[in-house]
């Protein structure tokens, strides 16, 4: 469209890249962007900035952090005989938030999904084998996704760590959680009864 | 929520500034700039930048332009005694995309609506008189939206120009039944406009 600038053609293609934002979309966040003052635009262009400078994963446990290690690793008054095996950050902040676990964590980074190509050596199991046989937990806690991957995950992890010489108990979330549906939309209440109500793997 | 980065809650909130994005889409928009490549992600930062920085209305016709002229404006071949008045430059690129018309634009950048405590004053009316005054305009083709604000707009400009001394013909894009759709479920104001405005088959 030779009507409009490059640089308005080129933020409407940038827009149009996010996920669930069509080309009608990117257009009107372009023309936000346009009319909003100039400091409210560089600051989301600074916070995007921001984050892909500042932010890594902890060496620990992979959970986001803006040092080696986050916050919860860093945090002395965590219990650290528990582990929860969880597949993405935002699935760690979503039972932060019930705030009735007070253990530690290991983010996996995605679940094991052959279909999307996605199998084992892509996620952080290794670290987690690691872990566990390494450090002293007393109980690691499957909280992946209670979907056939999520579970897929979950089974092929606790296989990995029945051949580890550890005296680990392996424990999964309660069935509060549905079936097929997605962590990160539950709510505090039903991911607290989960947490509350986990059984032997 | 401490088990956000500092980073990460400021790009959520960030995102959740801009239109139609609430706070579980500008989370979701979030992890999508944690996964991708560094230099996506940038690119979407210096997109936004650019256009704040590049990006302003063109000092004839308040079209969006990188120099002092838009380029329809600078366009020598664009018919220069017909005028078309739009609200937005979406609506001057929607134009455009016809191929149908060739003459000047004077974008509004926005429509007379009390509700929402837009008076006459905060759009470009009074430079628009002025062209037309100091012109050589033959046609004002009035291509406000056609909606009672838009309508509203399009007659208090008329009405301004009734006293300018210039013998400009003012014209306004034919309302009828749209091509492509069906007669029964046109409602009686289409309908009504096209019974008004038919023409010799």
């Amino acid at each position: 469209m030779p009507e409009l600038t490059e640089s308005v053609s080129r933020l409407i293609n940038e827009f149009a890249r996010l996920p669930g934002i069509g080309k009608k979309s990117a257009e009107r966040l372009t023309y936000h962007v346009l009319r909003v003052h100039r400091n409210e635009a560089l600051a989301l262009a600074d916070a995007i900035r921001d984050v892909k400078e500042n932010v890594r994963y902890c060496r620990n446990c992979y959970n986001l952090a803006e040092s080696d290690e986050c916050a919860i690793c860093r945090d002395v008054r965590r219990e650290r005989e528990i582990l929860c095996v969880v597949e993405q950050p935002r699935d760690l902040i979503a039972l932060e938030q019930t705030g009735v676990y007070h253990g530690l964590y290991h983010v996996l980074l995605g679940r094991i999904a052959p279909l999307d190509g996605i199998g084992p050596d892509q996620l952080t199991i290794d670290a987690l084998v690691r872990r566990v046989r390494d450090g002293t937990f007393r109980e690691l806690v499957m909280a992946t996704n209670p979907t056939v991957e999520g579970d897929g995950t979950a089974l092929h992890i606790s296989n990995l760590l029945s051949e580890v010489p550890s005296p680990i108990r392996i424990t999964r979330l309660a069935r509060g959680i549905t079936s097929g549906s997605v962590l990160e939309f539950a709510n505090k209440e039903i991911l607290s009864d989960a947490l509350t109500g986990r059984r032997e793997f």
